[in-house]
């Protein structure tokens, strides 16, 4: 029985979790063509800075979308695939699914007075993360099985989106769905504007995602491309329920990536966009179709208005996708240069 | 590890192969509020004859799309999923993706001499369907692993391509894509343009239905949920390849249909068609939700145009599906007499 979270996936994270967030081992921008274009009074992406970035992203809509152009590419094959987790939104201290995970421990707790002396949800209640990654990969799964499984889909949407609409950021204080990036959220519909489909493939539980995806990033549910858990089909009174069970069926990370969009969009991305070495497959899948194509990967170099990682970061390393970028003349986002604001303006 | 198609299934196709497709046990319609409406000249739905199942399908439509209806449902809610053997096509004598496994192992025989005297691929060539069932599941998991793994993706779309545009019915002398019926492909149309999304949700392999649903049916690729098989990352020579693999990931039949319309599309359809016991699932989960629902399954009463088979036919049993239809009012089209015309009129 495959475990429900790998379990160096869920080790790698509670250590990143206890070291420092702010390592930044690379050094310079990969080269890209000059050509800056004024930002007119309809820009459609007002806080991004003039500059190279802003211009590929540009240059390569223009040149797939302008009719008679070499490089056109029919609306329909116009298909865009994002990460979520550290590219459309922050992903420190730990991915967000995970603090939602210790939340519902933290939620449920009234009705297991028995976590006060089990571990790993005794440490966890403490607040003591150094002890709940003690407890091992084993510890963590059992976090995650109490929290996303033994119960129905229809009944686990709602516990999502009440966290989602609730729960803050520990350092910022912000709803995490107003952790999003700004100048993503710009992206995606400047895309969609063009006529693009734009996915997610996510790490993340689909059934974590779908919840918000549209109100935050105007993703439909079924444009969520993530891990999947298994669920069992039953008849309860006459009624079918589908039931989240402690199993995960597919693991939507690394080659993962280029698998789940084969099997689920069946057309390769003409662009695609990640921040981590997790990404790096589904970067390669996309450049290496015919044609233009567009990789760009946000790089985390902003400690001041957000966190600053990549080569040595043990949970969402840029390592082997840095130098990739590099050598093959990828797009990468300096947070600190390219964007001008961070997050959406609170309401 | 898992066969990559189930035997069962296999045995049973086989089987059905070898038995006459015409067995008729069901009786009547269930019953439908009548509601006649006039088809005016700009009728969507020109292949459908006046009376109570076309009326069903207008009326649901009608009510979810109008503005202030109290059935009323935003477009995005606007899901229907289709069946597609024996729903949008034929699937006799045999599923049509079986048949092109046959005819794979016919067109690679002079690069295999060695399946002269092997079996099930001796018989198979010989055209003694008796003997390759004899050789069990065991054999037909043979001849799909040789026709369906062992290339990559990429190298797998221009083999159905070339067949699905060259190979023809056995019966009907008519290309495969000529017998999809002309009455759901209009209604496949006439639901998208009162702003629904069309999926399919098929038993049949996902890699060999995307290359022609899109002309066909006007599906796209995304829009196509069916079963997986395993496939494998590489790099060859620098160049990412995904390799398809002698095993399936998932089955998408009976339970597997609500659970593949969850994991893949994440909202529950409000409209469902199917035409066998392997739908009843995707049915059941669909009329499951909340507000006006629609569930439809095609009767295969039609011998002279099709073919008829329903409660004993042993591959697309039609029996438990057919006893939920009656008892729950679902609508259950008669192909014979409400259909005008079977097939798309020849170019």
């Amino acid at each position: 029985m495959k475990r429900f979270i790998p379990v160096l996936w869920l080790a790698l994270t509670l250590a990143a979790a206890c070291t420092s967030d702010s390592q930044t081992g690379a050094t310079s921008q990969p080269s890209a063509p000059p050509m800056t274009q004024a930002a007119g009074a309809g820009d459609p992406l007002p806080t991004w800075n003039e500059g190279r970035t802003k211009d590929a992203i540009r240059d390569f809509v223009w040149r797939v979308t302008k009719e008679g152009s070499p490089d056109f590419v029919p609306v329909p094959e116009r298909i865009a695939t994002f990460d979520n987790d550290g590219t459309l939104w922050t992903e420190k201290p730990l991915p967000f699914q995970l603090l939602f995970a210790f939340d519902r421990v933290k939620a449920l707790a009234p009705q297991h007075p028995e976590w006060a002396t089990k571990e790993p949800f005794a440490s966890l209640l403490k607040g003591d993360m150094a002890k709940v990654l003690a407890a091992g990969g084993k510890g963590l799964a059992e976090i995650m099985a109490v929290t996303h499984a033994g119960m129905t889909t229809d009944e686990f949407a709602p516990i999502v989106e009440q966290w989602i609409t609730t729960a803050k950021h520990p350092q910022t204080g912000r709803l995490y769905a107003d952790m999003v990036y700004q100048p993503m959220v710009e992206l995606l519909a400047y895309l969609r504007a063009n006529g693009f489909k734009t996915f997610i493939a996510s790490g993340g539980g689909v059934e974590f995602m779908r919840g918000w995806t549209e109100r935050v990033y105007g993703i439909t549910p079924e444009q969520v491309i993530g891990s999947v858990g298994k669920v069992k089909f039953e008849m309860r009174e006459g009624t079918p329920v589908l039931i989240k069970l402690p199993e995960i069926e597919f693991f939507d990370d690394k080659e993962g990536k280029p698998i789940a969009i084969q099997s689920r969009i069946g057309r390769r991305p003409i662009a695609a966009f990640g921040n981590s070495d997790g990404d790096l497959q589904m970067l390669q899948w996309t450049m290496a179709g015919s044609g233009v194509r567009f990789a760009l990967i946000v790089h985390h170099d902003d400690a001041a208005r957000e966190f600053a990682y990549d080569r040595t970061d043990k949970l969402q390393q840029f390592d082997k996708g840095w130098d990739e970028a590099v050598a093959k003349g990828w797009t990468v986002v300096s947070m600190k240069n390219d964007w001008k604001t961070m997050f959406p303006p609170l309401q």
